[in-house]
């Protein structure tokens, strides 16, 4: 019979991935931003024929998309090659030509709302205020533009608008884990929240009649959802469920129902809630990790979902019969999803006892070289979780492990677990990474001499310092773009950053010690491994002097270096050609160091 | 309000295409050809889910593509950058690496067909036989192959291959309209039609019982349904339809029935014949032109097919209800079908009296710019039909007409017009051209000053000998891979072609003055006007050589001629990147010409 080769890495190179989308309010439109030709564009499908057609050939990622109300057009946002200063345009159901709606050079517009006619925009832009930002209204009819809310004290940001547009629900983003909320009307701002001398967040929310509904940390440690009546100013808490963080939130008037989105961990669910009833049920969408959701009038939920062995895809659920279907069908070419690894979850105690979360990719054993890479993730108050990363699942097919621990610092285990990496950068997550190995080590999972390390973002940050602190367990490392100098990096943050650096990473002031021992260029000397750094030129969030620094430092050395510098891309790798060539770098650089199984054909 | 302008030519460029097709024999996938990416590989849908999933990643056109019977497996053909030279591939249908079937450097595999327990392969070669062809069959587990029929005479393509293999349907080509066809059964050859002193054609067939159903023109001026008794060797007449010429043909084993198309004029006409009762009736399918087809096992018909205004698209016939429903959605992105030109039909009387049909694509009001493009087609044994140009349709956009007449020797028209271009290419069609551009005069449909002229493969000769022998007609003029001297080019076609040059075209020595005043290079003095010549470096058809020599005699005159070649293509323009430059630098051309509307925004 004939003899079929095993797919090589091209085909997980060639794996497409859902941005974003929105849903037309005829619900025979779905658009979306997909990278099928290579870049990423505007997709559509006419429902119920799920054939995508392409409306605008931009070649950029999608930073706000949201059909309008009366479904003429849509607002898109884009920025250029990575800049993230998001402009916003219209764009017609049928696609053409993107017509400026919001455009200032080297400014960033987020968050888009339109009024329900469609006659007024709202956003929230670093505008006439780049630190602390500002929310405007923009009456597109006649092109006249005011302020809604000045943002002062911290960078506010718009979550909401109800109907009337008399009220205005904002968060005034302190910190992280610092962002209380308010709801401004009557030109007053109103806090969602009693007063309290504890740190919290506020979250998403949604108007319901008299009613605001949102997710807080407010006096706990898990988000929870709670409630502000805008005419009482009372603040009542709704629900909470035992280790979830609620975080999105939609209203569904046609149930009078919330929809809503939790994290457990390294997995999200999807819960519908009952505002008549107060009863809850999980919707148990077939996926792990949600990316987005709507609710149409109809009552059917949209949902792009994915999970560790299967990308980003749309689904959509019946309102009547509550069965999903799943709209988009993106996968790794030519692998079937049985063929890729479904990570461990594993628990171990760190070096101080405290009970840490790890993803464990275990590369299948006829495959496997023995190498485990560790992964410290980006962040760092995010997570390694159970979504589609391309890259592990090649380097899996290829033979290596990955080990993903969520240190402290990481979201999805309460508020206190996520401050702990503040202003304290270099020490208890570096050492809970390490105590990882360890615990691979003494299980038999991993080897000792079979170890690499790479990382992207503060996952770069810490490889550089891994690297610097603990040599002897790295055979290599890999940085993609990490800051190497927390001194410089706090300087170079965009505008709107710089009031959470102290809280977040540290003054550089009182702190100079201790930022001084948490950066990685402090430990020059001990960095005698194999490096690839990886940098996109147009970073706005770790820039690339923060790359460039730490190579020249180490070639000036004699260090063995490779530098790969993406010219036109920001903090992500958004072109699949691009794409594509960094994790063929990635795996060429680790492959020197692994005696390759030959695989049979 | 938000002024949104105008689509530009850019939403032209990039409408995709789809090849060709087949379905898996329980009709869970559907593969497909298509330029979804920029360039073409196979894709695939899982049915009833109609979003794709790419297969293959050779970023080449596809040359076949068959499911095989039992659905492990797709047999597919690629050639290289347009040369032509297919090779034959087995491919799974998750995708992956394509596993060689037949391949040989320089060689054409054509028209693959497996046996029913998909072990054999059966199909026609240049190997071996490059003249005359061979068909092969390949045992594909012990990887042996012999030749079932060697080519003599006249180039010999397999047609069909019946259950038990005991029976093989093949013509042999001495010409496009003379094509006799045979049954090669226990070691010998026999005629599917009676003798007769008379040219005819025979085309595709299908194996029913012990009968064999083949369109053929033996005897007529238009192609009809006939049969072949394989016991009794006797020839029936079976069907015919007045005026419209049987193309394709498949039976359907659910329901007794042939499918089968034709062609009248330009458009095609699908029908349902049933073999039980002898009626048949017109399948209403929503499209002009049919490019391809199957009949499942279910009794269900996918059909790819397009319009004027539509790319082409695949539809289902539902066998129960009769109902159509497109899979894909391929339109012009950004513009709605409307906003295309349909083209009007036109008859007009030749200098001899002999009725035209043409395509008069008319700019619409708002957008014209007064000029006519002529467009004379290519084959020259084929037509200007109803199918989709996206060229037209830009060019018609930026305010051109197109008209593009079916001159003698086009197919749609019966036999004898097809043959009158046989030995006569530089007179009868040319005089037909200036026939068609004076009736629009006359009609005051165009304007003698403002006519411009494109053509490509025999358009492009055409092109060029209506230069050099009208050029008072023309204000400039496109070639696009045309013959510019048909001794060079009766020389340099393929070597399966050349036993019909004798007949098509001309003998270069009986026929030395004929081919002499029929060559455009003859009349290099009188080709005045501005130029531009495209040309593809692999074609095997009209090879480059036909351009380089005329580009040079002109330039050496100091003529005005651009030249643009195409290095990584063909006799076509594949992939979208050469395809926007091509369409780009026409249109570019064109526009010196023309003092362009400025379009309101």
């Amino acid at each position: 019979m004939i003899q079929f080769k095993k797919p090589d890495v091209e085909n997980f190179y060639r794996t497409f991935n859902i941005q974003t989308f929105t849903v037309s309010p005829d619900e025979n439109q779905l658009v979306f931003s997909t990278n099928l030709s290579g870049k990423y564009n505007l997709w559509a499908m006419d429902l119920p024929n799920q054939y995508p057609y392409p409306l605008t050939f931009i070649d950029q990622t999608c930073q706000a998309l949201r059909y309008s109300n009366e479904g003429k057009f849509l607002v898109v946002g884009f920025d250029q090659d990575g800049d993230e200063n998001g402009q916003l345009y219209a764009l017609l159901p049928k696609g053409g030509k993107l017509e400026p709606l919001r455009f200032a050079e080297k400014e960033r517009h987020m968050h888009p709302l339109l009024s329900k006619d469609d006659k007024r925009l709202y956003y929230t832009s670093t505008k006439g205020n780049p630190t602390f930002l500002n929310i405007y209204r923009y009456d597109i009819e006649n092109d006249v533009e005011n302020i809604v809310v000045e943002g002062e004290g911290a960078a506010c940001f718009l979550v909401a608008v109800d109907e009337d547009e008399n009220h205005f629900a904002y968060i005034k983003q302190y910190a992280n884990t610092y962002a209380p909320g308010f709801i401004f009307q009557n030109g007053r701002s109103y806090s969602l929240t009693p007063e309290t001398n504890e740190q919290f967040t506020v979250g998403e929310g949604v108007f319901v009649g008299n009613e605001y509904y949102f997710v807080t940390t407010f006096g706990e440690d898990f988000d929870y959802l709670a409630k502000y009546n805008l005419d009482t100013h009372e603040f009542t808490k709704v629900l909470s469920i035992d280790k979830e963080e609620f975080s999105a939130i939609r209203f569904d008037k046609s149930s009078n129902c919330l929809y809503f989105v939790t994290s457990r961990g390294v997995e999200d669910h999807l819960y519908k809630y009952n505002l008549t009833s107060g009863s809850y049920n999980n919707l148990n969408l077939p996926a792990s990790i949600i990316q987005g959701g709507t609710v149409a009038k109809s009552g059917n939920v949209y949902v792009l979902a994915g999970s560790a062995t299967k990308p980003n895809n749309i689904f959509k659920m019946d309102a009547h019969s509550g069965e999903w279907m799943q709209l988009t069908n993106l996968a790794v070419p030519g692998v079937n999803e049985q063929e890729l690894v479904n990570p461990d979850v594993i628990t171990y105690p760190s070096y101080d006892g405290l009970a840490m979360e790890a993803l464990f990719f275990r590369a299948k054993e006829d495959v496997s070289n023995g190498h485990v890479i560790l992964w410290p993730h980006g962040g760092p108050q995010a997570a390694e979780r159970k979504f589609f990363r391309g890259m592990f699942q090649f380097l899996a097919n290829r033979g290596y492990s990955i080990f993903a621990p969520n240190f402290r610092g990481s979201t999805g285990y309460g508020l206190a677990f996520t401050k702990m990496v503040e202003g304290n950068w270099g020490e208890g997550p570096r050492l809970d990474n390490i105590a990882g190995l360890e615990f691979l080590y003494e299980k038999g999972l991993a080897d000792r001499n079979k170890t690499l390390l790479m990382g992207g973002s503060f996952g770069g940050y810490m490889a550089l310092l891994l690297h610097g602190r603990h040599p002897e367990y790295f055979k290599a490392v890999v940085d993609i773009f990490g800051p190497s100098n927390l001194f410089s990096f706090i300087e170079s943050v965009p505008e709107h950053w710089k009031p959470i650096m102290n809280q977040w990473v540290g003054d550089p002031i009182k702190d100079f010690d201790k930022l001084t021992e948490y950066s990685p260029i402090t430990y020059l000397d001990t960095m005698t491994k194999p490096m690839l750094i990886i940098q996109g030129a147009n970073d706005p969030r770790v820039v690339k002097q923060e790359s460039d620094q730490i190579v020249k430092a180490l070639q000036e050395k004699g260090r063995d270096v490779k530098y790969l510098v993406l010219e036109d891309e920001g903090h992500g790798f958004s072109k699949k050609e691009n794409e594509i060539l960094v994790n063929q770098t990635i795996l060429e650089f680790f492959d020197q160091f692994v005696e390759i199984k030959v695989l049979a054909d």
